[in-house]
């Protein structure tokens, strides 16, 4: 299978910035700051802070990749970033982070009160932006797949969240336990991304189908592949060598629950007393991080992803010969492949 | 004008409660427990704890008023009571409030956490819902006019809580200002209530109007009703008896804000000794609501729910004789007569 033709040259992360800048565009438009100004500045915060605009984008190469009209899906991505950063405000309060995207997070910058309230606004929204997509494009039961798909995602992203808090206190949580929870709480938006980039390009029902599982794979792999970078030491953007967050706040991780799995009665003494330990330190983080390579967690994790990817790729076989079709097999890869 | 034709003899309150039964049952097995159960339990707690159900029957009333189908109307009537319930649970975190019709309130009883991730859920049914109105009932555009339009008051929902909680460190608001906040918080769901019944109904665009504006008043009578309600001594749930929580808590009434406007520099001084004062004791609280009665701010919020009263009833001169009709009206007038 050929798997990046025509885009094998291009700078992929180039071409991903260029096609962000519609949204940027649009966001900040939507965005505008109205009475009263605290409240939109809390709502606009985040949104407008960066991020890759990756939903959109998936839902844009959707539409185009079965034959559609890209502009079309521009309402649609955009209520997906609201719908998404609306989560990540929620999220942030949920888990007392501090930064996001080198900013302060909504609550710490407006206070609790206005981070919850500029969540909700961004939820109505999504669901407002919805309506604004005109009706010569979409047969009305069409429409009502769409708005069912998102809120049904919603769902999902909120049993996910119930779940992700319930393992926190958990060390016995099972590899199939953990792939249920980030399919809910991650995969959801980009699975909606994709398969209603099809609906809205009138792909037909088996293309749909594919995209929808494309758009999942893609999201269990966008996870995975963060949780990975997490444990790689690299410079912060303050400029400081950092390495592996995630193992003292504790994060249930794959890789993590691979190695409580595999450990031997020692090994896992070891785990127990670094993982969630707020007060360990660099030396104690890179002794956790060894074990997990030695106990093969982190090739298992490598493993699954070339997986995924190679089965993300077949999803694309019932497309059509295009530019956005490579686009999206360059995406798959670069999902795994990426850096810091 | 006829005011109560028909409805003199009924007892509306108990027509109220078997109305609301419709809506119990839909909510009841919407909200059933599942896996992770913790979740949704917090998600059932405060929207099966009571509550009348006065937007879902205004809803109904609406469209049988225009000549619809009483029964069309469930699945948006269930979809205001989420978004109603969505807010009230968002709310309680952000007022610290610790109980609710009697209960604990959701963060109170689950932690902050789950009541965020409780209250966003129930957002998503709203939209959920509203997903699985039947296509044949509704036109396409109808239907996204209906999605807009809650969209849109949930947008306003929260500007106008934001100007709530600006409000809070002001001694300044004028009454034009407290007007606009109310409409935003209270009046916009109950406003669609009419309004998406009324073209669920198929109502003339006319009447549509007239139900659209006989909702925002019933809104606004509403509130200021509770809160004048709320500065009349009452046996509390537990048997003690209780007066005018809002003048300890600092929260800006109709009431309050004419006080404000009409109180002498030492009646003002009088008022800020009291009011946002949270170890006032009771004496104290009597005397600020004997301040208000002699400053006229009692007389004034009654007259002016006399005139919205009226007005509302103007609004149903272009509906049909009906048995709804006739409960609109009783409802209208109950809004501002009905005691504890």
């Amino acid at each position: 299978m050929r798997r990046t033709t025509g885009t094998q040259n291009m700078d992929l992360e180039e071409i991903l910035r260029e096609r962000a800048k519609t949204f940027d565009r649009a966001l900040n438009g939507n965005l505008a700051t109205r009475e009263p100004v605290r409240i939109y500045e809390a709502i606009r915060w985040i949104p407008l802070s960066g991020g890759k605009r990756l939903r959109p984008i998936l839902t844009m190469l959707s539409c185009e990749a079965v034959g559609g009209v890209p502009e079309s899906t521009i309402p649609l991505g955009i209520a997906l970033e609201y719908l998404h950063n609306a989560t990540l405000i929620h999220d942030d309060i949920i888990d007392k982070d501090r930064w996001r995207r080198g900013l302060q997070t909504t609550h710490e910058r407006f206070g609790v009160p206005y981070a919850i309230i500029a969540g909700d606004a961004l939820v109505g929204e999504t669901y407002r932006m919805l309506s604004y997509m005109a009706p010569p494009e979409l047969r009305s039961v069409t429409y009502k797949e769409i708005i069912r798909s998102i809120a049904d995602a919603a769902k999902s992203f909120y049993e996910g969240e119930a779940l992700d808090i319930e393992f926190m206190d958990r060390t016995n949580v099972t590899i199939p336990e953990y792939m249920i929870m980030i399919e809910k709480k991650t995969s959801q938006l980009y699975k909606i991304a994709c398969k209603c980039g099809g609906l809205i390009g009138k792909g037909s029902r088996e293309q749909v189908e594919a995209l929808t599982e494309y758009g999942t794979l893609f999201g269990l792999m966008f996870q995975i592949k963060d949780d990975l970078l997490n444990l790689v030491p690299h410079q912060s953007r303050l400029g400081k060598q950092s390495i592996g967050s995630d193992i003292p706040n504790g994060k249930r991780t794959l890789m993590l629950i691979h190695a409580f799995i595999q450990a031997n009665p020692r090994q896992r003494r070891t785990l127990v007393s670094i993982v969630g330990n707020e007060k360990a330190t660099q030396a104690m983080v890179l002794k956790a991080i060894d074990l997990l390579r030695d106990l093969g967690s982190l090739s298992y994790a490598e493993q699954l992803l070339t997986e995924y990817r190679d089965k993300a790729m077949r999803c694309l076989d019932v497309l059509k010969a295009s530019q956005s079709k490579d686009l999206l097999a360059a995406l798959a890869d670069y999902s795994i492949t990426r850096g810091y």
